[in-house]
């Protein structure tokens, strides 16, 4: 490993294992060229944003999603519109609607485990969105930030599997199998794409950690990833159990769910609920909730709530859950 | 460290010891929050320009300068125009004619050893250029990419250390010192500068590597940077007198030059020969050497070499010049 100037693109060896694994586990094709390494999904985002987007460019978003993704389309010039999101994901009639009156550059969709519902996209509604990027040229950015976290059956395939066109930029993360502190993301596109990502890249941070991310191509090399992100979701897939279990015992009646096939949180539904005063009353007794109003594209509050179970023991999941029952506002 | 999301300002530890030792041995003031710890001075420049820019911004730079650098102001909107630069770093008189018929919102320069001709600003204009920051509103991207490498007496302090009114924003790297591949630079300004540069940077890369900086507070607080750098520059030191005495010996009465008190080059002047063939004729012999048109702003050919001492064997140097001389076009 050198300590040296190094390919901005990141380093030859984690390039050609993670092209491997994405092609062999998720079916995405990946040639020569098409793939950079980036410090996180977040840099990924960014730089492809940069790249694609004009300044006042239209990039359609789902209504409820994740603020500094929307911030980084921002920082590119984009000017965002929210798109109505629903148990199936992201609404594509409401898309194709919008492409009638305006056009839309780009879309930047969480298919997988749409982030914060983990809806997962609908078979039709993948079909249909393909189709419409293709007929209205736009890119779709697809952020498939948790793939390996799917605990029902097979993950499903992301977009850019089924994406003959190069409309897709595929986004992923390692930092989320890893640790969060470890900042490693990559994009996969056309190699155009990827050499105006990485002339960008160049002046953003001039290159990624070659001597992490050649530990990384170990890693990969190994089976390690493999095998850590297997055990990681064992762990993940009980506790999302556990907390099933604690909602259904001291919140029936109350939140209404649907238990998500991956992600690492369960989107709860609690109608007639002030849940800006219940996340209050909770933080006063050592419980911390995500609001909807965290992720709505509007700001506004409404009676929904993230609960991750992904970072807590099951002990903590019980415990929470207890008190978050107890502090239920009374109205 | 915690190997979770971490302070994207930089590990705290790092960013105290960093002050302080800036504010010691460099006599830059630095407050609580005033410091940004980056992925090296690139990131620093990029985001400090993207903060205090908006687009159409003119941007005054040495006319002889380091293209990523204009490039990542140029990312952020600036329009570059470009000052002249001689043997007493750039040409402030040049600087204030042109802020009579344009305003010029910011300045990016290297006055230390000035890239890539390692001329050290001189005093008097060191004092003209701030005055005429504060009179004319002007920002000052003062990059200090190696401050450390002076071997002539004490490092000469920064424009920073004589502002007295925010209007410096100095740029710091920790690159040069250990490796290239290391990332890690810094930024100091007023508070909501760096608020402001920090929230940018959660959108870019949303945080450094804090296991990385951690250690780094260790090297810092062990004296190991300090002694390093020591080691260094007397290597450095050494190299510089080698290749004085091999541009004596082989290319005296071809290449002029002043010998540089601080830098990691020196910048040779070579009047009458068509240095674009020279360079071609010394690669073919296996030297590589940098000529004036990749540092000259408006890209054309002059006869000037950057000939780089620092990361050369006394040997490789010797035998490098030789083979140059070897290599001199007869016209």
């Amino acid at each position: 490993v050198s300590l040296g100037y190094a390919d901005p693109a990141g380093h030859p060896a984690l390039r050609g294992l993670l092209g491997d694994m994405v092609a062999r586990s998720r079916g995405v094709p990946v040639d020569d060229g098409e793939l950079l390494v980036t410090r996180g999904s977040q840099m990924a985002l960014y730089l492809a944003a940069r790249t694609i987007l004009s300044p006042g460019d239209v990039v359609a978003v789902e209504a409820w999603g994740y603020r500094p993704a929307w911030e980084a389309l921002r920082l590119a010039g984009a000017t965002l519109v929210p798109v109505p999101v629903d148990a199936g994901g992201i609404s594509v009639d409401a898309l194709s609607e919008l492409t009638k009156t305006r056009k839309v550059r780009a879309i930047y969709v969480t298919p997988h485990h749409q982030y914060p519902t983990t809806a997962l996209l609908s078979q039709p509604r993948r079909l249909a969105l393909l189709a419409l990027a293709r007929a209205e040229r736009i890119a779709i950015l697809e952020d498939d930030y948790d793939h390996e976290f799917h605990y029902d059956g097979r993950p499903v395939l992301p977009l850019a599997s089924a994406d003959t066109r190069g409309n897709v930029i595929y986004l992923g993360t390692l930092s989320k199998i890893f640790a969060p502190g470890l900042r490693m993301g990559f994009a996969i596109a056309p190699r155009k794409v990827i050499e105006r990502m990485t002339a960008l890249r160049i002046l953003v941070d001039r290159q990624g950690d070659h001597v992490v991310e050649a530990a990384m191509a170990e890693l990969i090399e190994d089976g390690e990833l493999e095998r850590h992100a297997r055990r990681m979701r064992r762990i993940y897939a009980t506790r999302r159990e556990t907390l099933v279990e604690a909602l259904d015992k001291h919140l029936s009646g109350i939140a209404t769910y649907k238990v998500p096939q991956g992600g690492m949180a369960i989107w709860t539904h609690t109608p007639g609920i002030d849940v800006e005063a219940w996340s209050e009353r909770a933080r006063e007794r050592g419980v911390y909730i995500h609001t909807a109003k965290r992720f709505a594209f509007d700001g506004r509050a409404r009676p929904y709530l993230r609960l991750g179970f992904a970072a807590e023991s099951e002990a903590r999941i019980r415990t929470a859950i207890e008190r978050l029952a107890e502090a239920v506002p009374r109205g």
